[in-house]
């Protein structure tokens, strides 16, 4: 088994569209618990870089993409060709639209909802399997907040837990190792009920 | 492939014995990249949580949970039988005594050093295959000063990155979310020139 | 002059009642620019921690603590004698029901809102004065966003900034100087137009 | 009494040389408690923001701002015309080059040390007055270490506490609060016995 976690920040192309961080991606992903046959939607897919880790992680399964951004699907693309991903599929929508041609996910990936996050919840919880999965980033008060709030008026359903990861990178500047610190990222992990 | 990494704290007992958090775990477990054969040592293992992690990443490999408290050691046994990791050994010694019988490995766990920090990564430095990686987990300003300026006069055979995590749970109390710290812990990572 | 804010949170008794931390007090202090001579509401006083380094700050001003737990009130009647502070004044009611009485503010401090958040920055935009500024400290998402949300809905009226603060002591354990965090804390900031 | 802390980053000209932000400055010369006659030294005092907040806690005695760097020391010069601080004196030298002519401090601030910062303690601590403050702030691993290891060596001369901030600044984007990060600072404080 070689390990499918743990891609460098580098790898990915990504212009000045925003990325999710290395460790974000990771803690993202290993709570998210990807099944090796699984298939995963990544709403708000970016540069792909969540997306395409975790398409390595379900080998046998399938990630589909969905973006709005002509210019971040561009990067998408190059993205996915760099680093060999073929089953990642993309889907340029803005979600909830885009949705109901894909087939019913096992994990749900939410890095970017353009302000419709309750639309977006409401359409996956539709199709989301039972034991399924929804991961939610999200560097915005609001964000945090109506994904919060909508979990639970949904907690018959859905139960979540969250945290918020603050990351600094040690940078070598000649004989000294200095903090530079990322943005905070939330990210919320909700299980659907069996 | 079921997915290995991210087992709940809650899975380990842990009594009084300080334990990395899980997403301290999962973070330095994938910034170790582990063999799926290869050797650990996990050095201060106290109760166990990143040996069993680990173990379960090299599951044609060996994981060697080193830590000098009886303590820890009755925790690290009772971890190791309810969670099914037949493939961690324990030395019970103060690293770097101990380590001599072991044999060489492939990626190497620092949790505690006991103040013997140089020591330890005199003795790692000694050992470690080429391509090997060095991981030291720190919450102290002393460990993490120690081990990078060690990293630093070993710069001909190691590079190394690093990164400190601050991590904050959402605890649900009545109608609210709050935010609750967990204490920052620096990851030290150290790749040795293959 | 001598120098008004900075209190150790060792001075205040506590007893199990949360309390606003030394750092997070001073940062507040400071962005609330209180005038010498300035009317001052505190909101949610708990222990009075706040309360009372806000009314060093206004020598020839009022602070007014409305608090509503019977437990808290009287260790803020204990604090308020051991730290020498004449003029905070208590109103023992939970707000908006006690602000009534109390003369227009300068200043407007809110650590605790007991699910009120909008009825009380309402009561107290009818009163504030013009350049009056409001603190609003938070541990919770809910709150957070709540007061935001009003602040963005009354934008004619306020401007408004934040931070969230995490705070981590050194703490001297033996040879080691460990982090220990503190919980996160966003402090809002608005200023009512002149 | 007006008040004297909090002038706003975007109050001082910094051009690219790095800036102590207000949040760590309020923190760092509130935890200095300097006295209203005090003699102040600002050792690697940059673009001046710390010594003009500290000249005006100080009205009746003055701030030494200690500076190597000429593009520095010229910004330097800009904010205290700008921001009217003329109980700021310039020693454009780097420390403890410099230290020699200038009056016994009541409080020391530390926030570049070039690498010297034992030198620059040792250079100190011959000159504090009994009661007097250090406050060192640091961005990197090695200097926390290093003052903080002066500081153990040093205990019975000093105490010292310390804290580590990060500060993050809500960023209204359109709809949205965005958290933005800004880099983790230690901040060392000592109290010289009296």
């Amino acid at each position: 088994m070689e390990q499918y976690l743990g891609i460098p920040d580098e790898d990915f192309i990504r212009s000045k569209v925003p990325m999710t961080k290395q460790e974000i991606r990771i803690l993202t992903l290993v709570k998210a618990q990807i099944p090796v046959d699984g298939v995963v939607w990544d709403i708000g897919a970016g540069t792909g870089s969540l997306s395409i880790e975790a398409a390595r992680l379900c080998p046998k399964g399938k990630v589909w993409a969905v973006e709005r951004s002509e210019q971040a699907v561009a990067l998408l693309r190059v993205n996915i060709a760099n680093l060999a991903a073929p089953n990642v599929g993309i889907v340029e929508k803005e979600a909830p639209d885009g949705l109901d041609i894909l087939p019913d996910p096992d994990r749900v990936l939410i890095g970017g909802s353009g302000g419709h996050i309750e639309d977006i919840l409401d359409a996956v919880s539709r199709r989301l399997k039972p034991g399924g999965r929804i991961l939610i980033n999200s560097v915005t008060v609001q964000t945090v907040y109506r994904a919060v709030e909508w979990l639970r008026a949904h907690e018959k359903e859905f139960r979540y837990e969250g945290i918020q990861a603050q990351i600094s990178r040690l940078s070598q500047v000649r004989g000294y190792d200095m903090l530079r610190a990322e943005n905070p990222v939330s990210i919320l992990m909700a299980i659907r009920n069996p």
